[in-house]
């Protein structure tokens, strides 16, 4: 049993960590902050976790009364920190945060990159502490088992640069791919918790709606993760908004070297994912569910693969699926932690999703 | 041929207003203001209406630059002024609006009450102008056809109030209600176009929340123009949020002194909507269209009315449906300009709505 | 530790139940039924079961090969069954399936009600096994508990009355309400898995549709444990179809004998349900979340309530939501299965459902 | 003023077409046919239409009596017939139809493609009536709207196809394109109006579904009309379904053989479709609308097309969205009827769409 906090905690992905570490049998909540919210029991925000748990945020530096007039408590020190603050704000304050617990796991964008000289290409500022870079495992267990056990700091990884990594992982290292175009279709809940023009309901509903056509920052992460070359990555990488609130749906579409017939793909996909507990393969001939799909994905921690070759063409469409808030954030961060500590990897999220929804 | 200005026409009312008037036969639409988005293209907010018209927004008060550092004309006189403002701005300047055109429609709510004393009440503040409150006809033609003959001030009608008025309206002045219960599910565009927490689209999205469970302000128009008793009207009003972004339902549970017949009801709203062009009687006892969903109404001027005896309980339930935007703000306020002036009622409203959609 | 088998497996709820029972800690799934789907991988049909079970479908009857050319294996004997069949199934061969199992929870609408008669009425048939109808309890632990506890039988609940019921019973059992109006919205699933005209998306997708105005078959469980006259109930209950797939919202209008003021009425109900652990009781005085409302329940086996008076109207408008597939079914009949065994009566029903979703 | 007739009025595309016809001021609707509701009235299945026909449906081949048991005429000879049939039955009666009109517009895929054994490939049959293919002109106004003129057959154009052959036209035309990957996200009502299992609402609803990763039919158009090597056409071709009822974008990433800036995109497009009636060109650089998309586009026969560059890397990514039952369907086969006839291309399709929706 470990004490946790969660720093940033009023947000979709605090939210939804909040959710599974409230249920986690090895951990204990000790605190959650949010500057705008500091004295509101977390249920105001999270109204799913009425009845669930009786905490209210903290202030994340100081002692001093919240907007609700209640004497809110600093972060105190306990074993491992959350952070799910808004990008830019952990890589601020690192080393007080690392003051405050021997293990940190990290949802923001803050540490996934291993060179200083990204965040200034992608996130268009320097990194404030580069030295930290590199004692940041990239948290996605199922490429960094090994690196994560027993390791001290893990960040997370973008939910659109998971699904895809995830999706794409078995070919790439194997070298197959000549070119590869993704496009990702994502929900509303990705672009978090805050209200704005575009979010407003009337103009977000029904939407299919060219989010990022080119130049999204989580190709850094694929860039990274994947070894492509950074100036011609032949990775091309689109997102598309939905009407949806959950879920991410990655389709790509790799352009091969040669040509790979199914049952091919399917015994690498196999080799590489056939132990892992939170990837399913996934391919009926028949019925409604032939490919992944994230409808049935929220609140499962899975990545869904699922793949289909076009014959003659080299061209093999890879379809992967994820629930954003969970295998794109929350989720693979209890994964993390699971492995970090040494316990079994599901432990926490043995939630199989919901049909119909 | 007349000369029209939308003033306010940046939001969602004045957008439908302003599709509508374009197509218009014998408008021409010389102005629409927007403090926010002076200088901009009406299709910067109304993407719907590019290559439909050239006009930009221009401000209300006077000329300077707007923020797009663009001079922006004042609001010039014509003959017709439509007042699409948030409620309470249009009676602070009603004598200097007026002094710009001898006709005004308003889509506000700040004259459609005749009493000083209800502004008091139902929007807790005073009417800085109540002198004019009674130089305004309530818009809506089923029921002051006559009075808007000619007329030079109408007022527009609360959505709600118009569904439910126009479902009512039968039985009440036939005296047949001994007490009502209404529950109106509306869409997001209700809400205006303002961003707020709750518009937030993974806040709003598949929602179905009591907006109004009591004290809606649209129960002041009802009481108005059925006549009921302030204190007690026996009207109960209740608004719910759904899913939808245009449209409203109303479900009408009238609790009758007699027990009314389908057949009877039948003859009764065909006596009273047998010759109105925007009122469609709605029944068929078998296939998925029974009774009147918004659904199939989008962007058409229809009340579709339909309803159901609930044999020896003496309830009938009268369902309404419109779209909002259209017989609930732009389109009426459209029909009541076509009576105003004389022009053939459905002059610019035919469009049928959508199906499926 | 109990065998349980699911008859009528392949259904919504029954996929519900199947997914909650795959997770109890207390129960080991032996057998599942579909005639349609006999030899099929649960999974098939549930995609989100992939991986959690492997489970095929077999025959309720015989052991005749399947559709898919497997073998199936007949229903064997097991300690409970829980029967998830179409309405007028189970009371067809509830000899048959009585002798298979100690103990037995019905799904269906085919023991619900106590008086024979009353399916003559509300179902158009008779009943063929009226000797069987009181032999069943009532299957909601609020209402029924104590008679739960030990028993052999019990009845499912109707999913919008059980949300009508736990939201008026604190008041009509002390005898409060003069006549009351309650709206039901509705999801999709409600309808079950088999596809119609009315269920197509182009047609189901964004309809606020009115189902059942008048003559709800649910409407004889509330008659029924309310104790109300069944010629004139004073109850008008209506349905009303939404654009969501899981989740009941009832909107009660309680017409009252007296004033109740809102400190009066949270008193009753925190009294009635205070030591409830599915009943949770909302209302914020600020923020989005005021009422209750089925989009935060996805999954949950809650029932949330809350209310708002109207002063000065003696009515009490109170709010009530549900997932139906849980509260409404699955998760109530697992709860009702642990009250019939005395297990601890949140077993296997901790989860808290989603947000945002 | 010319006569025409629906074949196959009860669909969703036949529905529109009625839609559309009534309102235009050139065409008088002589008949409907369906089989399936042989007598009824058109607005019992497009419910949008009551009060603006009394229509009644006939069947297409003998004067029996209809299911509603009400005579029902047979075709009858008219100037323009539209055929709205299911793929593969108009095919079979050409002939038999031919001789009821002088002119004919087929919305079906039986005679888009030129080369008879394309039948065979694609669509699995051969083509009954080949001799017809090449009397027929590919009905897509802006690439042949020469041969339009006064043509007495035109075919329709898959949606799909027409969305993105739009979007790559000027830049196959011209040679650029070395390898192109389409992305093709749709609405359920491409489907038709038949329900299935795959188009039940709770299977449906809020789905980001793969329907044709690889192996779509509408690829046959594109590689006819871009005149692409069949065996490598070097076009991959997707189709994904997601939640909305209307519309269709197409994400087309072009990998380019040469660097194209925007700056030229922009020249070459507005060379090409400058003068278009319903092509427009979007991006704006601020605010929500910043590329095309179909919620806007419900009820209007627009082709929105907008385009980004990411430089350096060869590609650009052309986004294009259209209403499926309008530029896809309907309202591309009154505007390709325009053109035969030689009325203002525009008539009939002024409606701009709605906003919000």
């Amino acid at each position: 049993m470990i004490r946790a906090a969660i720093v940033g905690a009023s947000g979709y992905t605090g939210g939804e960590l909040l959710r599974l570490l409230l249920a986690h049998p090895q951990v204990e909540v000790t605190q959650i902050t949010s500057e705008t919210y500091a004295g509101q029991y977390a249920y105001f925000v999270h109204p799913n976790l009425r009845g669930h748990t009786e905490l209210r945020f903290t202030r994340l530096a100081d002692g001093s009364t919240g907007p609700s007039g209640r004497d809110c408590e600093a972060l105190a020190p306990c074993d491992l920190l959350f952070l799910a603050l808004p990008h830019g704000h952990a890589m601020e304050r690192i080393e007080d945060l690392a003051a405050l617990a021997e293990r940190i796991v990290d949802l923001s964008a803050d540490f996934r990159l291993r060179e200083a000289a990204d965040y200034a290409r992608w996130y268009g500022r320097e990194h404030p502490a580069p030295e930290w870079l590199t004692r940041f495992v990239y948290g996605l267990p199922e490429l960094y088992r090994d690196q994560l056990v027993g390791a001290r700091y893990a960040s997370g990884t973008g939910c659109n640069a998971a699904v895809t990594l995830l999706a794409l992982w078995p070919l790439y290292r194997r070298g197959l791919v000549r070119e590869a175009v993704v496009e990702v279709k994502v929900g509303s809940s990705e672009g978090g918790h805050r209200p704005s023009p575009a979010s407003h309901h009337p103009e977000r509903a029904g939407v299919v709606r060219s989010y990022a056509p080119t130049g999204h920052r989580h190709l850094a992460e694929l860039i990274q993760e994947l070894n492509l070359d950074p100036q011609q990555p032949g990775l091309h990488f689109s997102v598309t908004s939905v009407g949806i609130v959950r879920g991410a749906l990655a389709t790509c579409h790799c352009l091969l070297h040669e040509e790979l017939d199914e049952r091919e793909a399917w015994r690498i996909y196999r080799e590489d994912y056939g132990a892992e507990p939170f990837v399913r393969l996934v391919r009926a001939k028949r019925g409604i569910h032939r490919y992944p799909e994230p409808k049935i994905l929220s609140g499962a921690n899975y990545c869904d693969i699922g793949f289909v070759a076009d014959p003659g063409q080299r061209r093999l469409v890879v379809i992967a699926a994820i629930d954003n808030l969970m295998k794109g954030a929350a989720g693979n961060a209890v994964q993390t932690m699971n492995v970090m500590y040494g316990w079994p990897e599901t432990l926490g999220l043995e939630f199989p999703g919901l049909h119909p929804i």
